[in-house]
């Protein structure tokens, strides 16, 4: 169905849909008492043509195969989105008097609580990064031809995000994707930064190479053509900037300011409002034809087992080098796994998967936002994401992690080069906030291994386990523990040493697990017994055996972390124990570190097996 | 001194302090084992430019007054930057040798323990941000007529800082700020996404309204007739687009792949090098003069004492209101004071401040990377920078606050519209991890004022406090607890409610200390006493007062808070008793949370008064 080919009783049905979809917008913000009727108002022609001429899916399951994808970027018009689905038929539109309360999942802003919302949104310049990952699985990935639609607000366009995704849907020439930009000129404290500057607009999508057109975003046989040319054009993606009204339809609210996140008072301006709009709709209209997807069959692919770990004990390795083996094996043994990286692939050995599957490799370049954005659209789409970049980087998307946790993505993190065993390259670089950062979203596994073996087995955990999951790896090589055969699970962990005399209890991972077996060694000479748990599973913990093992060690425990004191494994661990009256010490990064040799830093920082032995005998004394 | 009047003589001379550069960054790392020399020797060309010819400075006082700023964003090439201060005379060429040492502030990337330099980078895109603080400093702030300076990487323009920082800078008409792109086409693991395509480059910039100038980065003549139009330019910022080669100057690396981040290896290959380099040396050199700053003379201003808080006890009010009402009264008591928003500023009420004074406040929009980096820039300028957004969207900014606690900047922090107390918003909203981010940074201070007379006292303490600091401050009204008389400090606490048989300590802050105090009077009337603690600061903590209450109330605490469970209140209060044998109960938020009413969210997880009876029963039977 085009434009042109539209009749003006389908084009009167069209508006009225539209003029349905903001009756319904303000109806149920009044009724919630909050949320954001002007913003749903200069949206709501764009999502009628979209919703009931332009996209091709079924209004009765939303996941329906080869659908178009419709993303929500401007998360607080939700009462728009809702009602267009509401409209479609997913559910009665009674329901949308429920918003914002507790027992409905129509929520303030869109959540994947429901089955039509791909990732959750609310955080402004989200969208775009997601509707990237979404595009870039159906033309590189599923190779099917569904087009993905992102509808954004003016003011979250100055979001750096957003351009991020820009460049790299431009590279990869993602013709598939189509952004609207709802410019109704008004944010929510003041005009933006743009107003109703167009050409503005022009000049800045333009100049990252999309094809950009300027449309009436009120004017639907306008928005109609736009979405044509978009779906003609080859190459790169197109952005509709759509020149709207915020509050449009209703006289005394439109393009005002101080109407932003504010239903209309109920009562009389609630209904002065709803008749102002009823009296706008045409009385020929015919109702539209939702198109459907082409068909195409699915058929989940066949994952095997993924072959043993080849590290021998004796040997050594880094964990991230183990990380990037186990990626390529799991490339290998289950088709659903891609991966990304952020120029660092040759750094967190992500390299070794793109080499041999360069179809499910993104190379995201410097820009974690978009990636972590992309990789929660791959996995709305069933693809099972592995991110991957120095752990310090993770923190430039952590908002994009705490809303990828909000939407429990699977999405699989993997940050290397944590803490200060990294070295000369300073604390730019070193990842030491990360388990602080991961661990505080609920939901998110963490994960911390000390050898290649465990680094191994644990990647395939990940990649079995349903939700986000965190592995810290670290950039220095590593004694290989355990053998082939041995086996790890989430929430698991290893005693490695003990006996019936233990006086402590020495918890860590990653390198601090070597400085406290080498702590081992040195007190055991001296007659002192400690026991020594590799706590590779940080969230979930095992509290079992650590209450255990504090029980049997005089109720006292020691913790070593390469990471900063608050919020890390000694944190999770005195959490773990907290209730029972257990003394645990805690040695953790505790200033801004300085570059330097990794044994220096690790020593200087205090984690290092002197400071073991000293912290050791200072609590068994 | 101009290019048109450079004489021959002159250009060589410049021609030879880059070549000095290079020599220098190459001696260096080969020294160090490790660095980034071919990314020195790019931007070799523009250093010199710059430090011989085109800023003004002193060359023995980096902070001079007035002086013009240089940033090195593409902080990796830190050698370079040292071997140019080395060249100016501020310290002897011999400590380049000590580069990347842990007794040497020469560290693989440049830290503000380095006298010239104002923020610290290595994590890209985040030079940009700063200089636009710069900038703003200079024409809105101070008024006075340096010159900002931003070395970028080619690599990291794609990071959305960047373009927040542009389309910022373009609208404040910085025309006193230049950036500098050293397009030198290799990234880290690839070529860059533009590569050498310097038009693509022009239409980004040119696109969000930049002088965009392309220049050769290697030619002395045409980079000073660029600079020369750059402070010609007015009402826009101006960028050159400097075409360069990686490795320039050294044969078997120029323009080759595999050398990023790659010392040349000791011995032969760094003195082959180095060799050629030296040929490249031209005998005809006048040493260039530095221009110097024009003199301004700057008192620094008297700062008053803030008058009382004007809540009185009985009252109401919401903690961010009152971080409101004290801005504005610190900004009439102190001139330093600035103050920034990102388009939130009628709900964290920072508006107060920028309507009483504009020169003084920054409308960041929806770009809350660039307001943090901003913030940096104008904390290195000596203004105390209040950065005020909801809690939730920091989050979008923790890089930038990671890389502030690394500067150890004098950034303060308020975030409002924490916990599930914001209500029907939901999750994307609710700022739920925000003491686990901001604690786990050392050095950074975080404070959670419950009532608006602390809020009050506790902002004054946040702009007299040297540091970052962060403040917590909720939506919702609260009861005013305290007069105002009573005093607060950094690192303290209130006991609320004690008596000699107290069975359990309750410690909380913000909403959750109503709801203890509800439990209090509930459990009272059922004749069990409880102690009440209003932990007002996280960090530091009063590890004393816990203590002893601890230990009057039978070694057991209750923390309650509107806070995820891993990092929070409850986490540093665990950590404050930790080696003491206490018994610490958590109640926190323990799932993603749904959209509701704020009351039924604090109930539904388990936050509330209800919650903190049973637990405290279930503690104390």
């Amino acid at each position: 169905m085009t434009a042109s080919t539209l009749s003006q009783e389908q084009l009167n049905a069209l508006h009225n849909a539209a003029t349905d979809l903001r009756i319904e917008s303000v109806r149920s913000t009044s009724a919630a008492g909050s949320g954001h009727p002007t913003s749903c108002c200069s949206a709501a022609d764009i999502v009628a043509a979209l919703f009931f001429s332009v996209m091709r899916y079924d209004p009765k399951n939303p996941k329906a195969p080869n659908s178009d994808r419709f993303v929500l970027s401007k998360g607080h018009a939700a009462p728009l989105l809702y009602a267009a689905w509401a409209e479609a038929g997913l559910f009665p539109k009674q329901d949308l008097l429920n918003l914002r309360t507790l027992h409905s999942d129509l929520e303030g802003h869109p959540t994947p609580r429901l089955p039509f919302v791909d990732m959750a949104t609310g955080s402004l310049g989200q969208g775009l990064p997601v509707g990237v990952g979404l595009a870039l699985n159906a033309k590189y990935v599923d190779k099917v031809d569904y087009r993905t639609y992102v509808l954004m607000g003016d003011g979250e366009s100055v979001e750096g995000s957003n351009w991020e995704a820009m460049e790299i849907a431009h590279q990869k020439q993602l013709d598939n994707l189509c952004a609207i930009v709802d410019v109704n000129r008004l944010g929510q404290s003041d005009p933006t930064i743009l107003q109703h500057d167009m050409e503005a607009y022009r000049a800045r999508w333009s100049g990252f190479g999309w094809h950009a057109l300027i449309v009436d975003g009120h004017d639907l046989s306008a928005i109609l053509s736009a979405f044509q040319e978009a779906a003609r054009t080859k190459h790169t993606p197109t952005v509709l900037l759509a020149k709207t009204l915020k509050g449009k339809g209703i006289s005394f609210v439109e393009d005002q300011p101080n109407w932003h996140g504010k239903p209309l008072p109920q009562g009389a301006e609630t209904q002065k409002a709803i008749d102002e709009l009823s009296r706008q709709l045409k009385p020929n209209g015919t109702a539209p034809k939702i198109p459907r997807p082409s068909p195409i069959s699915i058929t989940r692919p066949a994952i095997s087992p993924l072959p043993a770990p080849s590290y021998k004990i004796g040997e050594s390795a880094a964990t991230r080098e183990a990380f990037g083996v186990a990626l390529e094996a799991l490339g290998t043994v289950n088709p659903l796994v891609v991966a990304l990286d952020a120029d660092v692939k040759n750094s967190t050995y992500s390299e070794k998967f793109g080499k041999k599957f360069p179809d499910r490799f993104f190379e995201s370049f410097i820009a974690e936002q978009n990636m972590l954005g992309a990789a929660g659209g791959l996995a709305a789409c069933g693809k099972v994401p592995f991110v991957s970049t120095f752990a310090a980087f993770f923190t430039r998307a952590y908002d994009f992690i705490r809303m990828a946790a909000i939407s429990q993505s699977n999405i699989k993190l993997v940050g290397t080069h944590v803490g200060v065993s990294i070295g000369e390259d300073g604390p730019s670089q070193m990842g030491l906030e990360d388990i602080a950062m991961m661990a505080a979203q609920p939901g998110v596994t963490v994960l911390y291994p000390s050898d290649g073996t465990c680094t191994y087995r644990l990647v395939e955990a990940a990649a079995n386990h349903k939700g986000m999951v965190y592995i810290r790896a670290g950039r220095p090589k590593s004694p290989i523990l355990y053998g082939p055969d041995e086996r790890f699970q989430i929430g698991g962990s290893k005693v490695l040493r003990q006996s019936a005399t233990d006086a402590l209890t020495i918890v860590a991972a990653g390198i601090t697990l070597f400085e406290a077996l080498k702590a081992y060694d040195h007190l055991k000479a001296a007659g002192i017994s400690l026991r020594v748990i590799d706590l590779y599973s940080i969230v979930p913990i095992d509290r079992t055996t650590l209450l255990e093992s504090a029980r049997n060690t005089q109720n006292r425990i020691l913790t070593v972390e390469d990471h900063y004191a608050h919020g890390g494994l000694g944190d999770a661990v005195l959490d773990a124990v907290a209730t029972e009256g257990i003394k645990v010490h805690k040695l953790a990064v505790r200033a801004i570190p300085h570059s330097g040799k990794p044994d220096e830093l690790v020593n200087h920082y205090g984690i290092g097996a002197r400071s073991i032995v000293e912290a050791a005998k200072d609590i068994i004394k």
